[in-house]
């Protein structure tokens, strides 16, 4: 596994002669500036088909908001809720973002959840609003994968359900936040089996990325690596009328937001 | 930092020779044997006061049972659970077992949570309730520390009351397995300032360390180093009657298990 860097010209560049990895280590300003003034095209191009791993290696904390998209809140029958609400995804449910997601033994209703990530440049604590992007080194393509019985059926909380083995795609690029003109300004769009089933903005959360920065802070200390998936828009499978529709062997899901790429990953039984 | 280990005349030995540290990387049957293969009276002997680390580092997941004495479900006023309720706390909450334990900015409702901590020591997916100890490394004593209104009044989910920084002491001995003779026969206690507020036993678990071990390692795999915390006895500050009672700056917890040692922290406010 060696650590690229996506060219402006569409080229995959080696990075590993400057960074051994990216993680938590290498995500402050400083890093992320070394990395911006090296000469892109002096470095070597990577050729043929790539296997990229997550976007962000040695994640600490997965913290995922719930609810935050006031339509999904919506479609899923529950009020719009007072604070953000926070659940964490597993760490060891992080996978590259066209690995295979695996529905685990008895898994009947897997589901898709397309989500801006925010990944953690350097260590946040009792921060404001106003401040917080500045603690962001970038942001990610997040699948919250979901299994909503393992969710809502297997009692009390929601982390059953969303820390399954590869229920974490996280990926292609983790795009530096000054690539990112208005985190609050993005389309996001997830398509099943070719069928467009989510498309939203990340203008409609309820709370802004800078607001869940701020009060995550409040309660710990958010560290560089850290990755908060910050919600999902309308259109997952529980939410569909009269049936939901729920994740089978051999379905295909693409995910894509506004300038940070696209993740496609095919969905598969546990043996 | 070193590592060390408790010999059987108390004193403690330096095991930086041997091991680098005590983490998932060296937990398994064989590097446990490894160190129980050492001539410990020629090990060098630590002098005085010793300011304990983690008794695990580098946990990956940190996997919390809630309401899992039938007693203490009563008192929280909830019903017995189906199935093991699973939330996770902040790997980033983890502490030695003897470090202050600082309430956040804001906390009012802080609590106490003596538990037996669970160490995995090798992989672990669909494993057998029958198989399940196998998988475990060692015991630990963990104080589950609890802030109330972050966990029930800040929408959903418990993680916000359980994930602040120095909400984890685990410690102060990792026990390996073969030292715990039965793990559903242990006396557990917490005092604060003195006053005996828990005491109960393993025995009272509604759902053993294996059948916790089994049903978690159908959902996901557990990885060596991750830390599962099988949840707590009656006595909480949150159930007391007819006024609960809520850690302030000063307080200090004192909490023991069978076998598996004692914290003390002092508790203090955060700047």
């Amino acid at each position: 596994m060696r650590p690229g860097m996506l060219a402006a010209d569409g080229t995959v560049r080696d990075l590993s002669d400057h960074v051994e990895d990216i993680t938590g280590a290498t995500l402050d300003d400083a890093a992320l500036a070394k990395l911006a003034a090296l000469d892109v095209a002096a470095l070597p191009v990577v050729e043929g088909d790539l296997d990229l791993a997550p976007c962000v290696g040695g994640v600490g904390k997965f913290l995922c908001i719930g609810l935050n998209y006031s339509d999904h809140a919506e479609e899923a029958g529950m009020p719009i809720p007072e604070h953000p609400i926070l659940f964490m995804k597993a760490t060891s449910a992080i996978v590259g973002p066209n690995d295979d997601v695996v529905l685990p033994r008895g898994s009947v209703a897997g589901d898709w959840e397309v989500e801006l990530g925010v990944v953690i440049g350097k260590t946040a604590k009792y921060v404001s609003e106003e401040d917080a992007l500045d603690y962001v080194a970038g942001y990610c393509v997040v699948n919250d994968v979901s299994e909503r019985d393992f969710q809502i059926k297997l009692t009390g909380q929601w982390t059953k359900g969303k820390s399954c083995d590869t229920f974490g795609p996280i990926g292609p690029w983790l795009v530096s936040r000054d690539e990112v003109a208005d985190p609050q300004n993005l389309s996001l769009s997830c398509d099943v089996n070719g069928q467009r089933m989510q498309s939203g903005t990340t203008g409609k959360m309820i709370f802004s990325v800078a607001e869940i920065i701020a009060h995550l802070s409040q309660l710990m200390t958010l560290h560089p690596g850290d990755v908060i998936a910050t919600g999902t828009p309308p259109g997952v499978g529980m939410g569909i009328k009269p049936d939901p529709i729920y994740l089978k062997p051999g379905d295909v899901m693409e995910l894509e937001i506004e300038g940070l790429g696209r993740q496609r990953q095919t969905v598969r039984a546990d043996d």
